[in-house]
């Protein structure tokens, strides 16, 4: 997608700038000169009424390489909104123009590298967010900057600190990771543009998270003013810009913000819809003129963390299962092929269908306990996968030979519990949202599917959990990680930076803690597929528990 | 002057915000509502497209005391060009807001520290330049920042270093002092505005003036954009702006353009003229369509430090001098009545064009040698006043009963002819000036003398002595020290701020010393008054340098 984009004034530019040589006819002052000459560069590039700044530690530098370089050469501008601020003199082109993409997310730092000059990407990588040794979830997080004793109003408590230096650590560290591979120095990297949940901006900027969580939900800052690498002790070039997408409120992120970008939700004239599962689900409906949005608790038990068998989607992990009613086996893939260490989110829906339509489980998602074998595959399937050890039932997904550590894979009821109620979410919030402005699903041109969950996802067995809506499969689109790809639009695109400042002015938030509707719609959400079962035409309904 | 002015924008203003307290309904984040608030504020005062920037490094701080205060009180905005920024949040209505204005002088800082919320001068005072331990004028300085080694073309070198850091600490000083005066302390001044000559301007902020005297006189920088106090190590409020006054060049800096605000000759509909005799003798010509300006070094003779009985114009200094050739008496009156210490400027003046009058000098501005004394009284004042020693002719101005240490203050040849000298050059720079443009003298509406000169000068010792131009005494007018005032006014005033910049850009700046035709009136303005003594009728002509 980022390859294609056509690159329209980069958060970092860079112009070439051949100014007079200083004569007694014309004695401008040196940095007078700098910006009298880009500023008519400028001009001839459409750019007017744009204040051009040089930071003050700056000035005898940039003067001593603009005399050096002989009045030509090329000059680097931070492009941000109040001002373009000088930020270099370069005698010679540079060969590329590093800046640095990042999805700071709860549990990965997802990132590129790509070069300003041409949107080319010059490397790309994650790493775990060293922030997890102080608790996985936000809830943890954010608990932990306020139990400890802060030392005044301006000073950050030592909760917060340790969660801001290790975010830090863990960026210096993929940048260097990333540098690396693109064959530069860290140092080269001249911008960074970062989207993540509001929680997760506010630890990175060292701002307390306190109010996100306590109604009535207010973030410290939702919209914060470019800073420079050096604010955050990045290792990163020091006046890199660093550019966080705006977010709208405290459960409603940056990151959901670069999703609407990466999917061009905001400059559709058909109805679209966004569905982002992480530890939220976000979902945002909407088209060129009206956007709408909401989010709530629906992910835990698709992420890693909370199934007991459950991973994130990496190496290993159970992405796709199916089961052969006629010949009553099981089938599974992982990704990259290696043997299985647990399930993903994809893997778990697959699962949990699967087991649905084999009718090992019944439509309240509990495992069946008196179950006749139809046949001898059958009832040796059943003998060798639905066991139950002190009157708990479980199912082994992967026996022990065929996983990386020699234990079973197993899922339990707990875990399927834990996904109904995720699904159920995740359908009532869906629901709500639609009921809302009185669209159909029907009349939804497209459903973007983002994240790892997007990626994997098969539709059809969400469909049979009742998870998302009965449509044809066409109209469901993978996006990928659409906040790292948001991040990517914004740092190298002008026309996306404001986009994402008018998205976050135009969303309308629908808190769902407080919706009566909500929490009426889950409870109808809890059967497989549905209570209401019209709705799911094409999922076959088994309406008792015992045998048909 | 300053006490009438009407406050616009002043560079640092107050406003009184109420905003909402959050709630479900408008759940905007803390630091948006603070600057959303703002801005509507500022539109209702008829400032829009104005961007509002919060310092990174205040985030945290200024949410917490906007929170605390229960989301209402007064924000403090640094009305910067590019942008608001938004440094404090104040729960109660300052009682003043203190603003510092400086005259960087080469010799003396004179500063006063105003109230921007009322315009009321709350203290003033001066304290010399610790650079004069580094030499007295500015080519010392200048030769000072070159002749030691630097380490790096980013680095500041040691001379460099040392001038800055001396001019910083003076800086510190008066701050402290008139802090103390003002009754509050120095970190409580919010703002600096700061007008010098282009030399002093880079010594203040760390820049090589190296190439100001050097072929073709290019400044490193003319026009810096404002920075904090604490990027220069002032001891004022850390986030105070430091606002300079621009520069046209080498030799006109941003004392000058303070000159032409406070006398507001670039608004005037009547041609003026502008002198402001310092180290050089700077002047300016135009009115609100056009100005003209040029410099030249006339001042020195006219300062402390040249003549051997020169000084400032401070305690002790002969200010007048009259000679009585009736009674043949000679009287003088000192600043503050204090025995004679020296003769400043404005005593110079009246000592040499006392002494053509009596004929004690000739026309050439040389001691007669043989004078056939009129009377008995006439003989008494050439024996005791007129003498010489080793063939070297001088005359004792103050008798050492009189003077503060014993010695007598004298005047010798060397010293005449080096006012001369001065006068010369100021005769043929303000002809100069004029015949670019094709104005006669007596189109001229109003002459205005800056400085310590103007104050004390009587216009017409000077133009006896063939140094101002034979006009009614009427057109002159002092205006005091006319670089303090254009401090005080763009720290009180946005209109004045816009003005210097427009100013700084309309100056045509004549460069005298590539200037044959200045030349050649230097040689003609060499006599008293005169060569062409028909320029200056209301001047006795005494063209012989024997007896009458």
């Amino acid at each position: 997608m980022i390859d294609d984009l056509e690159i329209d004034s980069p958060l970092v530019r860079c112009f070439r700038v051949e100014a007079a040589v200083p004569s007694l006819e014309d004695n401008t002052a040196d940095i007078d000169r700098l910006k009298l000459t880009l500023k008519d560069v400028l001009q001839q590039q459409g750019v007017v009424e744009y204040h051009l700044h040089i930071p003050f530690q700056l000035l005898a530098k940039l003067a001593s390489v603009f005399r050096s370089a002989g009045f030509s050469g090329y000059v680097l501008v931070n492009m941000l909104p109040a001002c373009g601020e000088i930020i270099d003199f370069l005698p010679h082109k540079p060969q590329a123009l590093p800046a640095m993409a990042l999805d700071l997310g709860t549990t990965y730092l997802e990132a590129s590298v790509l070069d300003l000059l041409t949107g080319k990407k010059l490397a790309e990588g994650n790493i775990e967010n060293r922030q997890i040794q102080f608790g996985s979830d936000i809830l943890s997080r954010i608990h932990m900057t306020t139990s400890l004793k802060s030392s005044g109003p301006d000073e950050m408590n030592d909760g917060l600190q340790n969660l801001r230096e290790s975010v830090t650590e863990s960026i210096n560290e993929l940048a260097a990771q990333l540098a690396d591979k693109a064959g530069i120095r860290t140092t080269e990297i001249r911008a960074l543009s970062v989207s993540g949940n509001t929680t997760m901006v506010h630890l990175f900027l060292g701002l307390s998270p306190y109010h996100i969580c306590r109604e009535p939900y207010t973030p410290l800052i939702n919209d914060p003013d470019p800073c420079h690498a050096y604010d955050l002790g990045l290792d990163i070039a020091a006046m890199a810009p660093v550019w966080v997408l705006p977010s709208i409120g405290s459960y409603f992120g940056g990151d959901l913000i670069s999703g609407i970008l990466a999917c061009s939700l905001d400059i559709l004239e058909d109805t679209c819809m966004l569905i982002d599962v992480g530890t939220n689900a976000e979902v945002v409906l909407g088209n060129r003129d009206w956007l709408i949005a909401c989010a709530g608790a629906a992910g835990p038990a698709l992420e890693g963390g909370v199934a007991r068998m459950g991973m994130r989607a990496g190496p290993g992990a159970i992405e796709h299962v199916a089961i052969d009613t006629d010949k009553w086996t099981l089938s599974y893939t992982t990704i990259e092929n290696t043997p299985a260490a647990g399930v993903c989110g994809s893997g778990l829906i697959d699962l949990i269908a699967q087991l649905y339509l084999a009718r090992v489980i019944d439509f309240r998602g509990k495992f069946r306990k008196e179950i006749e074998p139809d046949s001898k595959e059958h009832k040796a399937f059943l003998e060798k996968r639905l066991c139950s050890e002190n009157d708990e039932m479980f199912f082994v997904v992967a026996l022990p030979v065929e996983t990386v550590n020699g234990q079973p894979v197993i899922l339990s009821q707990i875990d399927l519990d834990a996904l109904i109620r995720s699904k159920a979410a995740m359908y009532a919030i869906l629901t709500t949202l639609v009921s809302q402005v009185g669209v159909a699903f029907e009349e939804v041109g497209k459903i973007f599917v983002a994240g790892a969950f997007g990626k994997h996802i098969d539709p059809r067995q969400a469909i049979t959990l009742g998870m998302l809506p009965d449509l044809p499969l066409s109209k469901y689109e993978p996006v990928g990680n659409s906040s790292l790809q948001g991040a990517e639009l914004v740092v190298l695109s002008g026309s996306y930076r404001r986009r994402s400042k008018q998205i976050s002015q135009k969303v309308t938030y629908v808190e769902l803690n407080v919706n009566q509707e909500f929490m009426m719609r889950f409870s109808g959400s809890r059967l497989i597929p549905h209570t209401d079962s019209s709705l799911f035409p094409s999922v076959p309904v088994f309406q008792s528990s015992h045998n048909a």
